[in-house]
């Protein structure tokens, strides 16, 4: 028996008036999905407890099984190891944005407008060239533009403590904050300390660099400033195949949720045209999962499409975003012995397509397998899951009822 | 108010392609069970947590309401204290098998192909001989022959610990396990010496024994061996007279259930004919049920045969004791003042006829009473409950919901 995982990040959404009162999913053509709530079992799931919206990094510890309470450790180094960052324990790591402040270091835009990954990649290379020239009094330090504005700082050394507050004010029209110790403790101190001089430093490196010149020249905002956010160090976390007696695998392109699944002990898989963005080859994604089915026998597809839809209020387009998925499913129920496969679709969380952020509703669940319970829910979306067999869970228990499914649940007693 | 608790050991089960993929409950003829559901209220539950198997043991301390992190301490004692042995506080109780071996002691059955009785009862004698002959170094020791192949291994005294692994390798084609410390404690070692040496000097008394030479001759496996599993204590677990404020009865027969239930401090009833096997005599039980409720105000009645046929792969089997259980709940129904009884009726686990074993899918429950909230659910079943009005609680729940309803809840709070 084998299972794969289908989890669409974001797509669970609330009823919106401009669809008539219906959520994405239930104004959304999506027979395949329909398909495996109506043969299968259907229910909803609070990821954390009803009402609390969880965040990418955590929804996704939840829906592999671990108790985010215990392992949760910050989403920078999650988000460092799937940007193919080493993270040792005992590492900080941050997650950083490239940002535009005024003269007086007030923050005018936290993404120095989406900088491309050509000029961050360049504007990196003057941050590094300043941390080599001037290093923090630490054990070591490392600087990674990833993805558009998004970067990483890494720092090593004996003198450290995550009990430090961001830079990123997270808003426009304010300054830039400064770091502050969040205990008594001297690591926390210096950490501090650290974070205020490398603010200073990286914008001293970027202010007048020729990159940003180009950049005001042609009217777009300069990225002359690093906001650090986000600490974390690395969690631990016993790994999947020893949890369950499986062998995982992941096809995932957003850095953080590779990066949760690669700490989870998953085998990373690449799918061709995968992108992590609206672009995405979904066909590819299901056919790298029906590959991956021969050799591993607990696969997990992540679609991080719905969840940028969400973001940027575009319900429209999450709704044609899900007939990709609605493809993508139907060609995995197409190409798989339905007779030894679990199928099984949910949501990390709900992005509300009216506040263009994370939302504490509970997700759909529908698991398809060969001796699941089928309940007569025939519609894979919000409402109709919930009057499903599932009935309300917890996000943490998906996981256990799928290794229940494959036939590998450790017996409580005896 | 009084309250019936029937209990159908691993009676829920999953769809079934034998079946018209319906499960045994819903394949079954069932007119009293589905009257209990029809004008009760229904649910299902979680034993211990979703997708996790219970155990009986833990199963029947969960249903009676007590929280088993707490209170588990090995099915050894339980077993024990149902098979009439005393157990006292720091007494190490062993499930043991008399089973064969080859002459480099390699398992051959474990089972001594399911010996008798009277022959056990027999051999039994020269392991208690050996015993007094040569008894190990510590404060005493008993063992005793209880059902078939299986028997008891109590070792009181005080340098010893329940942090020793098994002899018992719960499997054919290996040899016997030596048994190990589980921790560097002077008393596991000690413990993990007796069971070794006992190994010996029970395989030293078993195999020349003439029971053992008739079996061969008769072409049956000799019992000449003894392997200790499943070590345990007594449990520490406040009586539920005490806890709710209720008179307790219990009407079983195998030894497990009713030693959680002496544990618990219940009344153990005795129903003619009930043998803890298919062929147990289900009318006898109920109306044991039924004179019990005159001086107890809560019965619990427990059938085992539904988890053989699960254990068996024999659904039809399954149906077959479903239908007699459904004339044990018609004969109450008919024999008690529905004014003032509570039925409950539910399964302590999922037995899976497909695997053979438990699975952690949750079990149906319905609860008739006088104030119990009506739901719509007209069929007791494992998705029909699923609608009801209990929706997915947990199987600890149970107890205080019966306990509320017979009117003995204790207030949180003023």
């Amino acid at each position: 028996m084998k299972a794969v995982l289908i989890v669409a990040d974001g797509m669970a959404d609330v009823p919106l008036k401009e669809l008539g009162g219906k959520t994405p999913l239930e104004a959304a053509e999506k027979p395949s999905l329909n398909h495996v709530a109506e043969y299968g079992v259907c229910g909803i799931a609070d990821i954390i407890e009803p009402g609390i919206p969880p965040g990418s990094d955590v929804a996704h510890l939840v829906l592999l099984g671990y108790d985010v309470m215990e392992v949760y450790s910050g989403r920078g180094a999650l988000e460092a190891i799937g940007s193919l960052v080493d993270v040792l324990p005992n590492d900080l790591v941050f997650r950083c944005n490239f940002a535009t402040v005024n003269d007086k270091l007030m923050v005018t835009d936290r993404r120095a407008g989406r900088i491309g990954n050509a000029d961050a990649t360049e504007l990196a290379r003057a941050v590094e060239d300043s941390l080599r020239e001037d290093p923090p009094e630490t054990g070591g330090t490392l600087f990674k533009s990833t993805l558009e504005h998004r970067a990483i700082l890494r720092l090593s050394g004996p003198n450290l403590s995550v009990m430090v507050s961001d830079t990123d004010p997270h808003e426009t029209g304010v300054k830039v904050l400064k770091a502050r110790p969040l205990d008594d403790s001297q690591e926390a101190i210096n950490t501090s300390k650290i974070l205020n001089k490398l603010t200073q430093q990286f914008h001293k490196a970027l202010k007048d660099h020729p990159i940003n010149k180009a950049r005001v020249k042609k009217g777009l905002p300069p990225a002359n400033i690093v906001l650090f956010r986000g600490v974390g160090q690395l969690p631990e976390i016993e790994p999947l195949a020893l949890l369950y007696d499986i062998q995982p695998a992941a096809i995932a392109v957003s850095p953080l949720v590779r990066g949760v699944c690669k700490t989870a002990g998953m085998r990373l898989l690449v799918a061709d045209g995968a992108t992590g963005t609206y672009n995405t080859n979904f066909l590819a994604k299901a056919k790298t999962a029906v590959q991956a089915l021969k050799t591993y026998d607990f696969v997990f597809v992540h679609v991080k499409a719905t969840d940028l839809a969400g973001h940027d209020h575009k319900p429209r387009k999450k709704i044609d975003i899900i007939k990709n998925i609605d493809a993508l499913v139907a060609h995995i129920l197409n190409h798989v012995d339905l007779d030894e496969t679990i199928i099984a679709l949910t949501s990390d969380h709900t992005t509300s397509s009216v506040k263009g952020d994370h939302s504490g509703e509970p997700v759909p669940i529908a698991i398809l397998g060969p001796n699941v319970r089928r309940d007569d829910v025939k519609e894979f979306d919000e409402i109709s899951c919930a009057r499903g067999g599932l009935n309300r869970i917890k996000g943490r228990d998906l996981m256990p009822i799928l290794i229940n499914l494959l036939g590998k649940a450790t017996k409580a007693g005896s």
